[in-house]
């Protein structure tokens, strides 16, 4: 199984929203999760860190709900990206999305020395609100189950209150 | 406002359960959360680092999500310490929880610049399950609503598959 996301949504990004510790490029300390097509699903793999422990050998719910939430709004991304015309790579801007709701369902525990790959599948509620269903497998068991409601990011999120 | 819990469920566990990486006191990269009792509500309280942002000033959602997580497993556990008698500090081993499920409801944009505030209201489904309805505050306003439900550890946490 392939181990890389080849084209990222999250490498097109402008940079003054890529510093996201889930999932921007420029934050040094972050994990760095990168979603892409892989047919007409989406993928984000990501190898956790020895310290990204519940007990030990087994991941801690924290990382496993920011690797949905974020591949969630990756996949909405890449999905309004296309619908617009666009490609990852082509040049174009893509649509950049925040969570409304992430939800996640924890099927068994997940182990913390193989990459964990999440595959989404995306619903269109209307073009600025898209639902991405996710499942997350560690050596292709199923161990996480997620949904995250992804809207545009509105021109006010960087207002406060 | 307070701004430290003094008495926290999570100084109480075993060391082989005190590694997560959100509450777990033996994890040195870890986020530390501690959970206590405030009157009839749990509290955690943390204040997020620089890194921790979506885009510069706001937190992103994987820490807010990672803090209802571990807040509710904690609350959880500190209502059935409680229900068995004991109180944080008086020597007895707390019951441990883990997360079933997570859902987070975005609010508003969370700033990153002050210290968030975890209140929990307990519910017992049945002894060895509770739900945890969760309120993140940050500046005394509502950012982000959650409900976890937590069981207790099952002897088979850590067997694989």
């Amino acid at each position: 199984m392939e181990e890389n996301v080849q084209k990222a949504i999250q490498d097109e990004y402008p940079d003054e929203f890529a510093w996201c510790y889930g999932c921007g490029r420029l934050n040094e300390a972050g994990h760095h999760f990168r979603t892409g097509w892989h047919g007409d699903k989406t993928r984000t793999i990501y190898r956790p860190l020895p310290e990204h422990m519940a007990i030990p050998g087994f991941v801690y719910g924290g990382l496993i709900a920011s690797l949905i939430d974020c591949h969630g709004t990756g996949s909405a991304a890449l999905a309004l990206h296309r619908k617009n015309g666009h490609e990852v790579g082509d040049g174009a801007e893509p649509p950049r999305f925040v969570t409304a709701s992430l939800n996640v369902d924890f099927v068994r525990p997940t182990p913390n020395d193989v990459a964990l790959i999440a595959v989404g599948t995306i619903h269109e509620v209307h073009p600025k609100k898209w639902k991405i269903e996710t499942e997350v497998f560690a050596n292709d068991t199923l161990c996480a189950r997620g949904e995250v409601v992804a809207v545009v990011m509105p021109s006010t999120f960087t207002t406060k209150g």
